[in-house]
């Protein structure tokens, strides 16, 4: 997508060194954008945990390019391809929830398991990360081709008023290589030219919506308002909001959707005003191993601070400030899960279909 | 209430001074306790408006003082009655939503409406304000008794286990003259040895949770941990809260509830997870000319920069940092209505009735 015009993906292999991969530093956006150059697989785990990059799907990308410099560092460091499986066990440890990076690790392991030769594994792994970033992005782009017939159904009821459309966190370009989940059908409804507005719930604590959506929907020229998470009930309440579109980190095989914390209350809010509630995402986020949402998605516990300050900018660059006493207690609970009940429908890159077993496995048929 | 261990109402006539008034400026807790003279009743209503002073009962106090401050310009600066009555009617104007303003206003000008002699006005005016902030403390304390029995009740069936206690914005004391609406209970089960802990939503924008929520929690020495808005509907989901507790700033005579933006989505949440939503409130909060609170109670909009900037607390100061891009669009929905099926009770100063008409009647039959 266009950062002031200029077509960028979230990550990628340095033009003239393949032993680099760059990413854009989301900690700084929406104030700086910053290009961060990763060059180990330590540094890679580093990102993701530091949430320099964030998203399921970006965290799926950046594990398998982090897999990949780890056989690069193996060559020249005369490690042998025992250096890359531990490496591979150590992102499994990065962030818990997202099921992308277990997805990314099997994926690429899959792909070396019958070589030893490092510079045979390295060439694999170069090709299954870019593979996987490729997919990614077709990924976002036949989300966007289902979700738009969605929207279009919407705005065809709606004659000529605008859609509007609320999500939460960021599901955007940024949360992926490209285009986005939840914001892939709005770009596409975007290019296909109908009138979208979209309200950006702004995602206390971390304010991925505030600074992240809000910017890339900016530089994409697409109508927004930022609202507090509070907010979203009474707009659906008073007709404002004809859908929600949120992302996912992992979704059950039942439909139950794990997504960034206030995901619920939003469903919750939508279901009780008859408001479609859809979660966009590819069936790299979908954990086929588990049925029961609640019990089973790990829920990741962040540090406090993010609670307790708040990082914006102040004086051309970026400040946290304290917004709770000295000495009370907080606690930052990173997720939450929707039961399936409150989903409208999940967008997939092979279609829509409703939040259950049955009707999601017509679609994947291979993991009945 | 106490900071540091020194008592305080929010609003007191100055001791050596008849004709000034105190009020503790809330916009700079919980970082710095300062006072603030109040001299006219402009500055009141200023006071009002700017949030030195907010919630509900004690905006209904502050109107009283303040129109009282007006007679005592009028005075001293030779205006009749006239002054007095046009100075009511801009306090009408100060903020939407609450209807203890109108209420406040309406005691005040009853009083003398068969007067004309500055003086004798004066007088009257003091003790009314003087009458409508005891009689709040008075609430207060008998909210916090009624409340204290369904604490108890929780308590008797946890066992020895805390009870949990979940509350949006500040219904505390510094919300009133002292001890609170929400808290008023928090504060009895704290005084009759019930093990509680309290869940306090940060409260997006203004923070009004982790600004002043936490501080008086802190300050009186109650288990208390700051959440993001987001937060409670995961905690209800895992069997973390007991009970929710809110406050209100308009309740219509069949029970819609509008409250602090977010408090809607709460509410579904408790009502989804069968945790019970009470709302604690002064019968002055009551509007008893409206039945529908989604159509009836007027929501504010608030100044969107409260949304754009985040104030907290940095190199000893209070400062504000922006959190999203310069050029993104926001929107400051300061309220929002809790229709009545999804509140369990409102716990007033005449018992704990359930969200009804009749039910409301009952305990204040004078309105029927």
């Amino acid at each position: 997508m266009k950062v002031s015009n200029k077509n960028y993906r979230t990550i990628w292999q340095s033009e003239d060194n393949r032993e680099i991969v760059k990413v854009i530093d989301q900690r700084y956006l929406p104030h700086q954008f910053l290009i961060k150059e990763i060059t180990s697989y330590i540094k890679a785990i580093k990102a993701i945990k530091d949430m320099v990059v964030r998203g399921a799907p970006l965290i799926g990308g950046t594990t398998a390019w982090g897999i990949f410099l780890s056989a690069v560092e193996a060559k020249n460091h005369n490690h042998d391809k025992e250096f890359i499986i531990n490496a591979c066990h150590e992102f499994l440890k990065a962030r818990p929830t997202a099921v992308n990076l277990s997805w990314a690790v099997n994926r690429m392991t899959n792909v070396i398991a019958e070589l030893s030769d490092i510079e045979a594994i390295i060439d694999i792994l170069e090709n299954e990360a870019e593979k996987i970033c490729d997919e990614d992005v077709e990924n976002s782009t036949q989300i966007g081709n289902y979700g738009l017939e969605i929207i279009e159904q919407i705005a065809a009821q709606k004659a000529d008023k605008t859609v509007n459309i609320l999500t939460h966190c960021n599901a955007g370009w940024l949360a992926t290589i490209d285009r986005g989940t939840a914001t892939a059908p709005i770009y596409a409804a975007r290019d296909a030219g109908v009138d979208i507005h979209v309200w950006v719930d702004e995602t206390r604590p971390r304010n991925q919506g505030s600074n992240l959506t809000a910017w890339e929907l900016l530089e994409e020229g697409i109508k927004h308002t930022v609202i507090v998470d509070n907010a979203g009930g009474h707009l659906m309440q008073h007709g404002k909001v004809d859908i929600c579109i949120v992302g996912s980190d992992r979704t059950t095989r039942t439909g139950d959707v794990g997504n960034k914390i206030g995901t619920y209350l939003k469903a919750l809010a939508a279901y009780d005003n008859d408001v479609p509630f859809y979660v966009a995402l590819p069936d790299s986020t979908i954990d086929w191993k588990i049925r029961n949402g609640l019990e089973d998605i790990p829920i990741e516990i962040r540090d406090s601070e993010e609670v307790e300050y708040v990082s914006g900018f102040l004086d051309n660059r970026t400040r946290s400030v304290r917004i709770m006493p000295e000495g009370s207690q907080s606690m930052n609970i990173a997720f939450d899960v929707t039961p399936s009940k409150y989903v409208t429908g999940l967008i997939t890159p092979r279609g829509v279909c409703r939040a259950n077993e049955s009707d999601i496995l017509k679609l994947y048929p291979e993991f009945s």
